[in-house]
């Protein structure tokens, strides 16, 4: 891509593929040495390192600069530009993500650093559409009342020249991105899963229109699937990109708070829409506005209140605010990772199960027998291992 | 009343019936020389005194001992208890209204001091019920959500032996009285009107049940009407009777939001309940919900959360907050009254008009033209006035 050095961009391209985003081993190594010299570290290390065995299971003996040639070649094919921390055309806002890394005290090695490449399908330049950008995120199982007031929310913000940046996904999310869409204004999905997948396909027709008159952006490349841990770690994107995060409707458990959690984090503005008491999925927006912080969730109920928000902040993020840790499901990062690399119907191997994780095989072969105690998996009687159902 | 001499308790008594509450030369007037001297300044007075003209319009030339005579007569027909400053069974936590009305800049003559005399309809001790206490107000023109949450977390308070307090009203205040006393719990009704009045007569099976089995609480003495501008007076007797008030629905500008001011302005604990977005009966808690002060309205969503709110404050009123300055409608103190007691049907002259409002006849004269000239009563060629339709 133009302004960037071919052999740093076929670094970062690689490196955002053989290991799962927010590695903080990996960064520091990038951070150490720059992304040349990290892939040939890693690609290159003896298997007792994490990271060199991680790059090996997903490599699966496949030559890396092959592997570069066939991303390429698939996201030309796509109309798809590939942009990394190196090129002009990266957005700023997501150096505040390094920021919560080294503020954090999560002790866990992903989730809060930035992406090394986004992959951008569709025709705004992300730069511009980040400046004015507000991040409307909430529950799939939205209720007719949320998709209303996402929808008329984001019309009021898009028609004001305000870009409105969701997940792509059913409910709220689509809500939001339909409202930004129907005004004539500029939206942005931020996937979980390669810009060419279109997930959920029931959303296939509106992901098609965001790619034709907005921008769906991902840090996985063209192909790759949308697993669960994706889309955590996904989020921080949303959050980064925007000045300011509103939920709309939200369980009590929903991965949207954790949206909220990352932009309040970064010093973004947080705000959530309340909703009757007595519905399910008002009980994350109502709790998010119970909390007791010094960084208040602001109570908004349209997009007036929401630009007195964001409408004033301009560059200011000094305020960067720790948050409190919390467990978002029994399972470790690790754990959900091997769970998700695990297949439904044919069995894996423990040796493809870490391959699909990006995790290193020894990994898998020491934790599936405990996720299989617990429940999680199944073990054949030929070695392989199915998802339970 | 035992324990309280009987010349003070006939001095309150009056002072009650010729005087609006929250009179605040009145108060001077007290403080300075007790209630009996007070009263004999105010009877004896000159016109040019305002006390006096207001009290003289109120008596109309009967003899201030008949009168009490009369009320003391009617209360124990009705088996009212009269409770006074002076009494025993005063619930202290009213002295915080002298708070109020000493921090506050609001330079109105009314509103935030206490009742010189309390009549008591029903099985109830208040000084008891007032212990444990808390606040549902909202909306008379209310939803079935609200009333269903007002009921809801009334009947839980009311189970855990907290007394529901609330202004007998249409809506939210019938559907929290009722939800206390589905739970065999304890609920206080404070009137704008006698205590026999029960008003509004929509709600008469609900007051009796009330008056059975609760407490029907008023300033004013038996057979006084329900104006207007009562109302908004009788609502710091509420704030300060409760630990908390909880505001369920509310439009933009509803009475209930006044009741929240004056609680925030004694240190109690303000809550409101949210709802949808999209309903107009929401707007209320919902800008409650938005304020900046340090003094936050917290939200809630059940009697749990507001457990969480008034469960620990104890008695520990310390932080008096100033409330801002609000204009709740473009007429004055004054100028209400004299609307509220203007008659619909029969014309009443300027005299009769300053008697049943309770302000020196002076003042009817000078301003009934005004309020004549901006629309809000006719004059009749014969010079009587009514309100206009």
């Amino acid at each position: 891509m133009s302004g960037v050095d071919e052999q740093v961009l076929a670094a970062r391209i690689l490196l955002g593929w053989l290991v799962e985003p927010g590695s903080r081993s990996l960064h520091a190594l990038v951070a150490k040495m720059g992304p040349v010299e990290a892939l040939a570290h890693i690609t290159s290390g003896p298997m007792t390192d994490r990271l060199a065995a991680t790059a090996a299971a997903r490599l699966g003996g496949h030559e890396p600069a092959r592997i570069v040639d066939r991303l390429r070649r698939q996201a030309e094919r796509l109309g798809v530009t590939i942009i990394v921390p190196e090129s002009p055309q990266w957005p700023s806002a997501l150096d505040n993500l390094v920021r919560i890394s080294q503020q954090s005290n999560e002790g866990q090695d992903r989730d809060t650093l930035p992406p090394h490449v986004l992959w951008l399908r569709g025709r705004l330049s992300l730069q511009e559409a980040a400046a004015k950008c507000v991040a409307i995120v909430g529950a799939r199982a939205s209720t007719s009342y949320g998709e209303h007031v996402a929808s008329e929310v984001a019309y009021d913000l898009a028609e004001r020249g305000w870009t409105v940046i969701s997940g792509g996904a059913f409910g709220i999310d689509a809500a939001a991105h339909r409202g930004a869409l129907a005004a004539d204004g500029q939206t942005i999905a931020v996937m979980a899963c390669g810009v060419d997948r279109l997930y959920p396909s029931g959303n296939s027709g509106l992901l098609e229109h965001i790619a034709g008159r907005g921008l769906i952006v991902s840090e996985w490349p063209p192909g790759a699937a949308p697993h669960k841990v994706r889309f955590l770690i996904r989020n921080r994107v949303i959050a980064a990109l925007s000045q300011g995060t509103v939920m709309v409707e939200a369980s009590a458990r929903s991965g949207a708070r954790q949206t909220m959690r990352r932009a309040r984090q970064m010093g973004r503005r947080t705000m959530a829409v309340p909703g009757p008491v007595t519905s399910e999925m008002s009980i994350g927006c109502h709790e998010e506005l119970r909390r007791d912080d010094e960084d208040r969730v602001r109570l908004v109920t349209n997009a007036k209140h929401v630009l007195e928000e964001v409408g004033s902040i301009g560059g200011d993020l000094a305020s960067v605010a720790k948050g409190p840790k919390r467990a978002y499901d029994s399972l470790s990062p690790l754990e959900l990772q091997l769970v998700d690399a695990t297949p439904r119907a044919a069995g894996a191997t423990a040796e493809q199960i870490a391959a699909t994780a990006g995790v290193p095989a020894l990994y898998a072969h020491a934790t599936l027998p405990a996720l299989e105690l617990r429940g999680y998996v199944r073990k054949a009687p030929d070695g392989t291992y199915r998802v339970k159902p």
